[in-house]
C-alpha cells in the first residue's frame, strides 16, 4: 500500500506546494510554498495538510502514526537546512505553529509561537544571542501561549502573577522586567500550572509539537470559528491546515531587525520603493509606535524620520537583496506588494507578501502604469480594482486631518460628506436655501413630500429607515450624501430640537456627516473635493471595451441626467414621474385629481397637469439625443400626495368647493393598512385610466416636439406593478389608443416601446405570458425583494441587524440582490420571457443595479442592461466589464 | 377529393351526433343529438358545426358553396321527416336558428325564431291552425327579431310603432291586439325598414336562412361575447355551432300546450314525478304568471292549482308518454331531470332536458335514493353534489317567507343569518351579552382587540375589508355569520350611530343580516335553524371512503375544536396562539412583555403568561385524543397588542412604573409602515427568543400533563413566516433545547414535530433547503397570496371589484387559490421539499383549505391534508373525495 501524503515541505531544499494548492495546504501554506518556489529566503518548514485535519477528526482527534512519521521526516529536513536542531542544548531550532484554512478566517483559530523552548533551550538561546532577557521573555511568552491554547487554561491567573511581580518591583512597564525577573516568572508560571490546574508544562519539545498541532486542529471547531463559518457560508468539512515554520528573530541584537515595505507608494501610486524598518526589534515594535521606525531609503524619508539612518546606509547588502526581491515579487504577482521582512543576524528573511492596500487614486495609477510597463494586459488591469472603490473617487470627503467630535454612527446610506445648519422641515430648508444658507435636513424619516427640501439640502440625516428607505433611495438618486437609520438621534419636531450623545442641538446649529461611513460630527468639519484623474478616464475606457451589458441611470430631471451622462450612462433606465408632482404649483392639481368625484372632474384636474408633465419630459429628452429614456407611469399610492397641514386642507377645500371636513373624510377613506401592497402602480391605471392616458399623452407630445427640433428621441413607457398578463394587456391597449390619438392630432409619428416593470413574484412566475404584451422587462428588485421576503424595507431596520449578526442573512438583501430567492424569480422571468419573445429587452432598475455582486448576477442571467443612480454609473461600468471578462 | 362534413343532422330518421361531440357541435347541438339517440320526440333539425364557423371567418365571413349544399340536403331531410315544406303555401316548415358554443355563453350570442315566415306562409299558418292572431303575431315577432339580429337595425323604432298603435286603439296590453292589428303592424314594419333604413325584408325563406346562419356566426365576435370569453378565459378560436331546428308551437289551439316537469321533487328530493303545464300556450306564458299553470298529476297539486285539471286527466296518452320519457331520461342521465316539453296538436315534443336544480337536502336524498335504486354507484353519487352547496346545510338561514326591509348588500363573508342589537364596541357587546342580550357587532373593520366582542356577538357587520379581512377570517373561523365590506354603512363611532340607505340607527336598535347572501335587513327577521339529515351522514361516509387527503381544522379553543370534530375533522391544522392573548387577565402581561426593556424584565412578564398558555393547550389537547394538533407560535406584530385607551395606557404605565408619555413614545417607535411585511412571525422569535421558548414550554408541559391522564397527544409546533433555512434552523434548535429542558425537569417525554408555515415566496423557492430543518410544511396561502401578488387583503377591497369586473382576475385570489402564480410556488415547494425529505408532511392552513377548486389543486400537487374553518370541514371532505375520484 502506497503511503498517503499528509505533509508538504516548503523551503529552499524541498518545496512541494504552490499557490494553486489552497484547498489542500490552506491559503497561508500555499503562499509560503509559492514564495519558496520563487527562491525567496523564506524560513523553512512544512504544512500539515487539511486532509490530515479531517483524518484527525475521523480518528477520535488523534494524529495517526503515519502522519507523525511524516512530520518527523519533514522536521529533520528543516534541521538540516537551518543547521539548528529541535530541542538542542546549543543551537536550538524553534517553530511557529499556525492555522491556515483555504480562506483566511482572521483571529478565529489558534497559533503557538516559540515552540521548542524549555529549561535547556532557553539557556542555549541566551548564550547564542548574548541576550538573556530576550531568551527568558520568549520562554515566558511561550509558556503562557501554550497554557492557553494547548492546555486550555484560563491564563488570567498567569497575567496577574506578572502584575504582582511588577508591583513588587515597583515597575510600570513590562519592559522594565529584566532577565532575572523573567526567569523567576517562568518558575512561578510552572508552579501555578501544577498547583492550580494540576498540569505539568512539558519540557519535551516533541510533546509540545504533537500537542500544538492537535490543538490547532481542534481550534477549527471552536465555537467562534464555527459561528464565523456559519455566517460566511463556509463548509465545516474543509478543515484547516497547520503550518510549522522555523522561527527567525529580528530582536536578537544590532545585526537583526524587521520591517515593512511597499513596492510602490500606496498613497499616490508612484513607482517608488517605499518602507520602514527597525533594528533589534520584532514586527509588533514597528506597529507599537514606541520607537520611530527608520526609512529604508531616501525616497521613504519624511519630517519625523529624516534624521534616522536608512537601511541602505546601515546594510547595503541587505537593502540590495530586498530591492531584488521586491521587483521579483511585483512582477510575479503583477501587482503592488506589501512585504514583511525580518533580518536575523544579518540574514534577510521574507515572512509575508500580499497585494498592498492603496488609495483608489493610487490603485488607478498603478493599474495604468503596470499596463504601460507591459506587466499587465488591459484586461488584467480592469480586474485589479474592486468596483465599489471607485465610489470614494466621486464624492467629496471629510478632511482626514481636521479635528472632529464624533456624535453618532448611522447607516452609510449615500456617500459623500456634508455640513450645514440643522433644519427639521422641508419648507424651512427651502426658505433658508433661498437666502444662500447651507442646510442639513434632519427627519425621523423622509416622505415624498420632502423632495423639495432634500433637493436643496447639502445632505439628509434620518433617525429611522434602512439602506433602502425613502431617504436613502432618493438621496442616492440625487447623488446627495445621506446617513439613514441613525437611531441615536432623538428628534423632537415640535420643539425643533435634536439630542445626540447627551447633547442638545437646535435648528440652526451646525452639523456634519460622512455618508460613506455613516459618521455624524458636531459643528462644521472641513471637506475635500473629489478630483477625477486622467488615469480614471484611461482605465474606464479599457473597462468599456470588455463590457457587454449597457449601463443606464435612474434619473428624473435634466440635472441628474447630465451628471449620469458625464459618468458614462447610456440611457435612462428609470424616470419616475411622481417626483414631478410635488412642485408647489402642481401639487394642488394633483390633489384636485385625487378628490375628483367623477371622471370628468378628474379630467379637468389632469388637464392642468398635462402641460407640466410635457415640459418635464421635453427637458429630459433634450439631453438624451440618441439615448433611450424609460419612463415609469405613476406608481405610489395616492395618499402620498394628500395634504396634511390645516392650511393646505383649507386651500384644497376652497378650490374644489367642499367643507374641509369632507377632505378629512376622504383622507381617512384613502388610508391603507399596507400601502406597499395597496392601491398603487398599475392598479391606479386600471381604476383611473385617465391618469395614465394623460401621462402617455405628455410623453408622446413631448417626444414629437423634441423630435421636430432634430433630436432623436427613444421613449420607452413602463407600466409598474404588473401581476398578470391581462392587466398589462388592457393598459397597453389603452396607451396605444392614446398614442394613436396624439399621432393623428399632430400628424406626426415616432417609434416607442411599451413594457413593464417586473417587481412582484407573480409577474416573474407568469413572465412567459406577460412577455406577449411587453416590448421590455425591467426588474424592480427593490419591491421584488420586499415581496419575495415579505419584508418592508422601511420597517426592517428594527430586526435586520439582528439577522445579519446571527448570519441568517449574510448580507442585507436590499443592498445585494438575493440570488437564491429573488434571483430565482429574475432568472425564471428572463428565461420564460425570452422563450415567448426572443427579442424581449431586459434590464434592472432597482437599487441593485449599482451593486457589483448583483451586476455580476445580471450579467449571468443575460440582462441587456443595468440601471443605477448617477453616481454609481462608473461602478456599474467596471463591475459589468469584470463580469464579462470573468464569464468569458 | 372527399367532401368535408360540415353539417350533422339530428332527429328520428338520421341522427349523426351524441353528447361526446360538444367541441364540434356545441353543447346544445350535442345534447339535442343525444336525446334523439334515445329516440325521444325531439323536433328534427341539423347542426352547422363549429368548423363551419371557423371556415366562415377564414373566407371573408361567407358560407362556402359546399356548406350551403350540405345545409340544403339536411333541410330536405327535415322536410321529409315532418311532412312540411320550407316556404310552402299550405304546410310551411318553420325553423329556429340558435347559437351553441362548446360551453354555454348565456345571452351572449344571437337567436332567430320563426324563420320561414313571409306574406304567404303566414296565411298558410293561419289557415292550418285556425288561429290568425297566432300566425300574424309570429310573423310580426319574426320581422322584429330578423331586423335586429340579421339586418343590424336598432329596433326601438319598431317597438314605438307597436306602442303608437296600442295608444291609437286605447289598448293597455299587447294581448289586446287582434289579428287585423297585427297584420297592419307587419305592413308598418316593412315600410319603416324600407323608408328609414333603406332595407327590404326578404320574403325568400332561403335568403332568410343564409342570412340568419351568417348572423349567428358573426355574433360569435360581437363585443360582449368577446369580453365574456376574455373574462372566462375561453378561446376565441373555438367558434360557435348553429342549430337549425324545426319549430313546434304549443299555442296553436286547445290540443296544443307546453310544460315543465321534474322527475323528482326538487324541494324535498322525494321520488315523485312533478310538474306544471298550460294548454294553448308557449313556454314564456308558463313563466309569465298571467295564467295559473295546471298540475300534471295529483302529486303536483297545491292550494292554488288543485281545482285545475291535470295533464293526466286532459290527455292520458300524452301523460303516459311523458312518464315513459322521464323515466328513460333519469336512467340515462343518472340524475333528477328538469324537462321542457311542448304538445303541438296532440303530439308531444321534448325541447330540453337537464339536471334539475334542487335544494341541498333534496340533492342528498336524491343521491342516496339513486344509489339504493341501483342507478348510481356510491362513487358516482359522491360526484353529484357541488361541495359548496353543503354550506347551506350547516348554518341557520332567514325565513324565506318572512317580511323583510332590505337596507344594503355587502360581501357574504361568513355564512348564516343573525339578528340582534347594534353595538359599536366590543366591550359593550360583552357587557350586553352578560345580561343575556343578543348583539350584532358593527365596526368599520375589526382588529384583534375585537376578538372578545366577536366571540359573544350573534354576527359581525363591517363597512370595510374584503372576503379575507380580519373580520371575515375570524368570523369564519368561529362559524359566526359575517357581512364584510358593506360600503353603504356610514358608521359614526363617536355618536354611536349608523346610517344606511338614508335611515339612521342607534346602538340598541335591531338589525338582521344574512352572511350567505350579504344582505342586511332592518329590525328582526325570523330565522330557520339548520337540520342535518340522515342522508347527509350516509353521503359523507361514502365521500370519506374515496378521499385520500386528511381534513383538519383551524381552531384555537375547545368549543370550535369540538364543532370541527363533530363535522369530521381529523386534527387541528392551525391553532393560532395570539387570540389567547387578548383575554383581559392576560393582555396586561402581554403588554408588560412588549414594554420590557431587558431580557430579564421580559422573562418576568412571560412567566405570568406561561400558566395561561399551558391551560389553553391542555384544554385543546383533551378533546384531541389520537389527533394531531398543529400550534403556530406567535405571529402578529406586537403593536396589535398595544393599549389605545388612555385608561389602559395609564394602567400599564403604573404596572411597569413609567410615565404614560413613555408608553406613548414606545407605541410610536413600534409603528410600522407595512405591518404585514414587518416585525412579526418568526422575526419575533429571532429577536426575542424568550417569547417562543415560553410558548414551546407551555405546549410541551401541557402535552405531558394531558398524556399523564391517558390521552394520546400529538403536538406539532409550527414556526410562522420563515424566509430562509438558517432562520428556521436557529429557531428549531432553540425550541428543541427548551423541550429537552422540560423533558429533564418532568422526567417524562413525548413525541412531537417541529415544522414551518410556508407563506412567503422565498420560503417556497428555497423549500428544498428549508425541508432539512422541518418535519412538516403547512402552506399559509393567505399571506402567500398577499406577497405573491403584492396585494394587501385588507386594502384590496377598493380595486379588486374593478379587477374582477374587467376579467383581469377571473376570481378573487383570496377566495380561490391562484393556481398559476401562488400554485406555482406551492407546487415547487412540495416537489423540492419532498426531494430533500421524502417523508415531509405537507398541508395547507390558509383560507383556501376550505374552497373546492383550491382543494382539488392541493390534491393534485400531493398535499397530505387541508385545514379549514370548522364549518367548512364537510365541504372539504366532499371536495377532497371528488378530487381523489376525478384524478384516480
Amino acid at each position: 500500500m502506497t503511503e498517503h501524503k499528509w505533509i508538504y515541505s516548503f523551503g529552499s531544499s524541498l518545496n512541494e506546494g504552490d499557490r494553486t494548492m489552497k484547498n489542500l495546504l490552506g491559503g497561508k501554506g500555499a503562499n509560503l510554498a509559492e514564495m519558496c518556489e520563487l527562491k525567496l529566503p523564506v524560513p523553512g518548514g512544512f504544512t500539515v495538510s487539511t486532509e490530515a485535519c479531517l483524518d484527525f477528526y475521523q480518528h477520535d482527534q488523534k494524529l495517526s502514526e503515519e502522519i507523525k512519521t511524516q512530520i518527523l521526516n519533514a522536521l529533520s529536513r528543516v534541521e538540516t537546512d537551518t543547521g539548528k536542531k529541535f530541542g538542542d542544548k546549543n543551537n536550538p531550532l524553534l517553530f511557529s505553529v499556525r492555522s491556515g484554512a483555504r480562506i483566511s478566517m482572521p483571529g478565529m483559530m489558534d497559533t503557538v509561537l516559540n515552540l521548542g523552548m524549555n529549561d535547556e533551550t532557553v539557556v542555549a538561546l541566551a548564550k547564542k544571542t548574548g541576550n538573556a532577557r530576550f531568551a527568558w521573555d520568549s520562554y515566558r511568552r511561550f509558556i503562557q501561549m501554550f497554557a492557553n491554547v494547548v492546555m486550555n487554561v484560563n491564563t488570567s491567573i498567569l497575567e496577574s502573577q506578572l502584575e504582582d511581580l511588577k508591583e513588587a518591583r515597583e515597575y510600570k512597564e513590562d519592559t522594565e522586567l529584566d532577565a532575572e525577573d523573567l526567569e523567576e516568572l517562568v518558575d512561578v508560571y510552572k508552579q501555578v500550572l501544577a498547583e492550580e490546574f494540576g498540569k505539568t508544562f512539558p519540557q519535551d519539545p516533541m510533546k509540545q509539537l504533537w500537542a500544538s498541532v492537535g490543538a490547532v486542529f481542534e481550534s477549527w471547531n471552536n465555537p467562534r470559528a464555527k459561528k464565523y463559518r456559519q455566517m460566511n457560508n463556509y463548509s465545516d468539512k474543509w478543515g484547516t491546515a497547520v503550518n510549522v515554520q522555523s522561527m527567525v528573530f529580528g530582536n536578537t541584537g544590532e545585526t537583526s531587525g524587521t520591517g515593512v515595505c511597499f513596492t510602490r507608494n500606496p498613497s499616490t501610486g508612484e513607482k517608488i520603493f517605499f518602507g520602514e524598518y527597525l533594528m533589534n526589534a520584532q514586527g509588533e515594535d514597528v506597529v507599537a509606535g514606541i520607537r520611530t521606525p527608520a526609512p529604508i531609503n531616501d525616497a521613504s524619508k519624511n519630517d519625523s524620520n529624516k534624521v534616522l539612518k536608512t537601511l541602505k546606509e546601515v546594510s547595503g547588502t541587505v537593502y540590495d537583496e530586498l530591492v531584488d526581491i521586491y521587483q521579483k515579487l511585483e512582477l510575479h504577482y503583477k501587482d503592488m506588494q506589501d512585504i514583511e521582512f525580518t533580518i536575523e543576524e544579518g540574514k534577510l528573511f521574507i515572512l509575508q507578501t500580499r497585494n498592498g492596500k492603496r488609495t483608489i487614486n493610487a490603485a488607478l495609477k498603478i493599474a495604468v502604469d503596470l499596463v504601460e510597463e507591459g506587466t499587465l494586459t488591459e484586461k488584467e488591469a480592469v480586474m485589479k480594482i474592486a468596483p465599489d472603490e471607485l465610489d470614494r473617487l466621486l464624492h467629496p470627503r471629510l478632511d482626514p486631518d481636521a479635528d472632529k467630535i464624533l456624535l453618532a454612527v448611522g447607516l452609510p446610506a449615500s456617500p459623500g460628506a456634508a455640513s450645514g445648519k440643522i433644519v427639521f422641515d422641508s419648507e424651512v430648508a427651502q426658505e433658508l436655501c433661498d437666502h444662500g444658507e447651507k442646510v442639513i435636513l434632519v427627519r425621523q424619516e423622509t416622505s415624498p413630500e420632502d423632495i423639495g427640501g432634500m433637493n436643496v439640502a447639502e445632505g439628509i440625516l434620518t433617525a429611522r429607515g434602512g439602506m433602502t428607505s425613502h431617504a436613502a433611495v432618493v438621496a442616492r438618486g440625487m447623488g446627495k450624501p445621506c446617513v439613514a437609520g441613525c437611531t441615536a438621534l432623538q428628534i423632537n419636531e415640535k420643539d425643533k430640537t435634536l439630542r445626540i450623545a447627551g447633547k442638545e442641538f437646535k435648528d440652526g446649529d451646525y452639523i456634519t456627516f460622512d455618508g460613506s461611513s455613516g459618521e455624524v460630527y458636531e459643528g462644521i468639519v472641513p471637506t475635500i473635493d473629489a478630483v477625477i484623474s486622467e488615469n480614471f478616464e484611461v482605465f474606464m475606457k479599457w473597462a468599456d471595451k470588455f463590457r457587454t451589458m449597457k449601463i443606464r441611470t435612474n434619473a428624473d430631471n435634466p440635472h441628474d441626467t447630465k451628471i449620469a451622462i458625464d459618468f458614462g450612462a447610456e440611457g435612462i433606465g428609470l424616470c419616475r414621474t411622481e417626483h414631478m408632482f410635488f412642485a408647489p404649483e402642481r401639487i394642488l392639481a394633483v390633489r384636485e385629481m385625487i378628490f375628483a368625484l367623477s371622471r370628468d372632474e378628474r379630467r379637468v384636474a389632469l388637464d392642468k397637469l398635462l402641460p407640466f408633465q410635457r415640459e418635464d419630459f421635453e427637458s429630459i429628452f433634450k439631453v438624451m439625443n440618441n439615448l433611450p429614456v424609460n419612463i415609469r407611469l405613476l406608481d405610489p399610492p395616492l395618499h402620498e400626495f394628500l395634504p396634511h397641514k390645516e392650511s393646505e386642507i383649507k386651500e384644497l377645500a376652497d378650490v374644489i368647493g367642499v367643507d374641509p371636513k369632507v377632505i378629512n373624510q376622504r383622507q381617512d377613506s384613502l388610508h391603507e393598512f399596507n400601502p406597499m401592497l395597496g392601491h398603487r402602480g398599475c392598479r391606479l391605471g386600471v381604476t383611473y385610466p385617465e391618469i395614465y392616458r394623460m401621462q402617455v399623452r405628455a410623453i408622446i407630445e413631448a417626444a414629437l416636439k423634441v423630435k421636430s427640433e432634430g433630436i432623436n428621441v427613444l421613449p420607452e413607457i413602463m407600466v409598474p406593478l404588473i401581476s398578470d398578463q391581462k392587466e398589462l394587456e388592457i393598459l397597453v391597449e389603452q396607451a396605444r389608443d392614446e398614442i394613436q390619438k396624439v399621432f393623428s392630432e399632430q400628424k406626426s409619428e415616432i417609434k416607442f416601446k411599451i413594457g413593464t416593470m417586473l417587481e412582484l413574484p407573480r409577474a416573474c412566475i407568469t413572465a412567459g405570458k406577460i412577455a406577449h404584451s411587453a416590448d421590455f422587462f425591467s426588474f424592480g428588485t427593490n419591491d421584488l425583494t420586499q415581496t419575495t421576503y415579505g419584508l418592508s424595507r422601511d420597517d426592517s431596520g428594527k430586526f435586520l441587524p439582528s439577522y445579519e449578526a446571527q448570519g441568517i442573512y449574510p448580507i442585507d438583501p436590499f443592498v445585494s440582490l438575493d440570488q437564491e430567492g429573488v434571483g430565482f424569480l429574475v432568472e425564471h422571468a428572463v428565461r420564460e420571457g425570452k422563450k415567448s419573445k426572443p427579442d424581449l429587452h431586459c434590464g434592472i432598475c432597482g437599487e441593485h443595479g449599482g451593486e457589483p455582486a448583483s451586476i455580476d448576477f445580471c450579467h449571468r442571467v443575460g440582462l441587456d442592461y443595468v440601471s443605477c443612480s448617477p453616481f454609481r454609473v462608473p461602478i456599474a461600468r467596471l463591475a459589468a466589464a469584470q463580469s464579462a471578462i470573468k464569464h468569458g
